[in-house]
């Protein structure tokens, strides 16, 4: 199903010789309208790929007829030389669909520092165009894997019958091999390209943007949401932002578990916060805290280490008001030892820390791994 | 020589029986005039051991006769009844010196979150009075320990014939199982508490304030500055700013070669910035990328890595100027690919990463660590 879920899409995900194993690597979706309503967001990284640059001036229009989308290399990193190469790219997917480059987005992932095969790229562009179908949904969530062990797909039917329907590679902060998270949405509900960006960011807000496995933010994280009215049916609004945000979060848990080298999937619950904004800045901090990620790997309950993180923060609490639970166990009761730590089950691979802040009622959630070996080999070995 | 370096100081460490295995893991170091002046920095943590807030408070007065510092027990996130351990133990050592606890600093390192054995630890305090002396400097130094695998001390001379010495145990930002440094340095100038702490503070920002091995903050951070004045020697205030900048330097020095489960020392260097925090954000910001600390780890010259963590920041730069060598190869020059990455030796055991921000002319340079499967095995197996 993936992005070909709704109606108005086909896709296409093939081989193009663009990584050196013969693995499929070049994704292209089409939107075939009546509508060609988008948004897009975009890493916060003030180092960003020629993919990123690029499409972030095609979304200011908020129209996207096509997506091309490559594994084997990022072009970050690649100078005014780079730009180039993508905007060859999103030339040639215009010439294939006959239509204007300023509505073709590109995203690519890989490698940072090194410039694209772009005559492989190219001819890929050509053999993807001939592919496209209304079942090409998989293949293209296939073609945009990189040290993904699984494709990554969602759907949802909203109500009056219109679709949802995504896919996404991570990576991300997740499998930070590559440290990017590609992810496109396709509906075809009749929405505005303004509806779309405000429904996209408060989505991604609570989603996405609430993974932290290692803390590294990638120069290419790009998620697109495309419409295209096919449907007829015009959503509700809040009805239509609960289907985006479901998609996002089913996504967002898929790159969870397939994050390499993680043993177990935390999840940082943070309450009793005096804003939601202290309460996501207290989850990220104890998201990215080797140390109690390391303890967490030795199923260690290391309270100590979770206080020590929130100790850094500035958000609103007194040290000697703080309760810690981990695997519901509070082991950790106003800033001071609490309940037998023995009680707590550390063997699961879903580990819970709820940190209860005493200060406010705002909550917040941050999900990441555990620091592991094989993280660190995953990440030592990448590009030797 | 350690802290017995100077005149006017005894020390003494010995076994108490706080920590498991027999080891040396109780020290007192005396200060025995003329003068007592004093200066301490702590950590930035909100969350603080007890001892930290005690010795905050002994040291507002400028004042300190004695310091008594155990390994075994950080005495951390252990409530009121920790502080009244604390607060015990300094009474103790000023009962045996028949002197005020409101001059005797305490510090304590080991697992967060556990009372520390009262009886055994203050049984340790009168048996250490009784073996302090001018020789004492390296058993005290060698009672701090925790997981280093080294004493760490230093000493130098100063103009007019006045000593400084100190002694440091890391742990700290570096080998951080115990998350905890703490350093005493001592010297025989006659100074007073305004300019040691004036002194005190600028030298621990140039050196242990930048050594960054994980990014985790401890709750125990201590450096102390004790001057007793019994070389009668007033010394020029900057040439004893640089001898005690000299003293830290080699210590913090110490405890990085010391880090467990490092297979890299790695300075980063970033020059060329608009301002000195600029320069010293960028660094740490870089220095604290677990993607960049594996690829150092695998001995991969991995600019990409770098770029992404700098571009994290909100440092002055453009990302298009940006140049980083590693081990003086410019492999990334204008934010794109330098030279050939083939001619970067990654063999030696000191990296040095080089960031020209091209927006200035300061710079700084912070220490980190690579990060190891040796770091996981250290960290998950602590405290189980």
């Amino acid at each position: 199903m993936s992005v070909t879920a709704p109606l108005g899409f086909k896709a296409a995900g093939i081989a193009a010789g663009i990584k050196a194993g013969g693995n499929r690597d070049l994704a292209l979706v089409v939107n075939e309208g009546p509508l060609r309503a988008a948004a897009g967001v975009f890493t916060a990284n003030r180092v960003k790929a020629a993919p990123v640059l690029w499409s972030q001036q095609v979304l200011a229009g908020g129209r996207v007829r096509a997506v091309v989308l490559n594994s084997g290399g990022a072009n970050a990193c690649t100078g005014p030389e780079g730009f180039q190469d993508t905007h060859a790219t999103a030339e040639k997917v215009a010439e294939v669909l006959a239509d204007s480059a300023g509505e073709i987005a590109v995203c690519s992932t890989g490698l940072i520092g090194e410039r694209l095969p772009m005559e492989a790229l190219l001819t890929g562009v050509d053999s993807a165009a001939t592919q496209l179908s209304r079942d090409g949904g998989l293949a293209a969530a296939d073609a945009i894997r990189t040290t993904d062990t699984v494709s990554k797909i969602s759907f949802r039917r909203g109500e009056g019958g219109y679709m949802v329907g995504g896919m996404a590679k991570g990576a991300g902060m997740l499998a930070p091999a590559l440290a990017t998270m590609l992810c496109v949405i396709t509906t075809d509900a009749e929405v505005t390209s303004e509806q779309l960006d405000a429904v996209l960011r408060r989505a991604t807000t609570k989603t996405f943007d609430r993974l932290d496995a290692d803390g590294c933010m990638s120069t290419n994280d790009t998620v697109l949401l495309l419409a295209s009215g096919a449907s007829g049916v015009t959503p509700d609004l809040a009805e239509f932002e609960k289907k985006i945000t479901e998609v996002c979060a089913d996504l967002a848990r898929q790159l969870l578990v397939d994050a390499e080298g993680a043993s177990k999937a935390i999840a940082i619950e943070v309450v009793g916060a005096a804003s939601e904004d202290d309460a996501v800045k207290v989850g990220r901090t104890v998201s990215r805290s080797n140390l109690l990620k390391c303890a967490i790997h030795g199923e260690d309950p290391n309270w100590g280490r979770v206080l020590a993180a929130v100790g850094t923060t500035d958000a609103v609490f007194e040290p000697d008001r703080i309760n810690v639970a981990i695997n519901g166990i509070w082991i950790c009761r106003g800033g001071a030892v609490g309940d037998d730590r023995a009680k707590v089950d550390m063997r699961p691979r879903d580990v819970t820390i709820t940190v209860d802040l005493s200060a406010g009622p705002h909550s917040a959630t941050i999900h990441t791994t555990d620091l592991t070996a094989a993280y660190v080999h995953e990440n030592s070995a990448y590009s030797s």
